[in-house]
């Protein structure tokens, strides 16, 4: 497959993707070793480009870091008409209906994409546009926060591709759409 | 620890235990070898008693089977003042608030309890009653249903103490609470 819809996100047991005050604290309470990054770097390197959501550029906007993709960003909002000057050239505003998004992401010859954010995900899911789901889930239940899933008009089939465990308590699961899903 | 409380239960990737027509086929979708039983015989066995709720219990008498248990079995309602013939001597009708239903059952010296049924189970967890949870995760996004979590007061951390992978496809994670939940 050239065209690729990818998720890499990290979930509480109770599948929020971050805590009630929209913290992420609790993606660090548990120690990695240096140099363990649990297969970002593997998959960073094989998608093209990355689409998320307004909110979650916004949010990577306010942490207190560099820009961390080397990849491009697509940011996909229908009120931004703009970014700020830090951000120009780092990311292209797209807007619209997702299959037409899609068509002038794939026309830049970006096809395989890291679709990240928990609103984009659902709306991704929702249509059916979500090929591999590599879900690393943290042992806490959270309780409340932003959900990573969220209604869907059909239930979809993965295929478990591999399941492994970080650091003795992160267990990470990558899933493939099934081509039978109904 | 001489008492226990442990959820042995299946969920889609998005958290739903039943889909939205409160129906299980899904977890038959995946052929299982005979004989396998992903540990339910082994965990059954290490439980003194089960306690579930009504509508679990109502669940379960829906289905066109003997009944499936041998440990004794308690149903908390608050509404049910007694069961139908078929089930007298099968099940204790328990109710009240969950400390003093929990010193009822372990004063019968029924100490290490499977607690069974997504809402008995997020009142267990919403008081921070829940020691272990073997969670069963089956490779589909259901998109709607009945929740396994819902809202808790605080976040709870767990220890992962096993994860295993069944039939190449269902990962079963084995969960404890962690002492230092917070």
């Amino acid at each position: 497959m050239n065209k690729m819809n990818s998720v890499f996100i990290a979930t509480s047991i109770d599948g929020y993707i971050s805590d009630r005050n929209e913290g992420l604290d609790w993606l660090n309470k548990i120690k990695v070793t240096e140099g363990e990054d649990m297969g970002y770097g593997a998959f960073m390197n094989r998608v093209d480009a990355l689409l998320m959501g307004r909110r979650t550029f916004e949010k990577i906007c306010s942490f207190d870091m560099d820009w961390p993709y080397e990849k491009p960003v697509y940011v996909l909002s229908n009120t931004l008409s703009e970014v700020s000057e830090a951000y120009k050239g780092k990311v292209h505003l797209v807007k619209g209906e997702l299959k037409a998004v899609l068509a002038h992401i794939h026309s830049k010859n970006h096809l395989k994409l890291y679709i990240d954010g928990g609103q984009l995900i659902q709306s991704f899911l929702a249509k059916n546009l979500i090929d591999e789901m590599i879900i690393t889930t943290m042992p806490v239940l959270l309780g409340g926060g932003v959900r990573l899933f969220g209604h869907m008009p059909e239930e979809q089939w993965f295929t478990l591709v591999k399941s492994t465990v970080c650091m003795d308590q992160i267990v990470q699961n990558h899933y493939k759409r099934s081509a039978d899903s109904i």
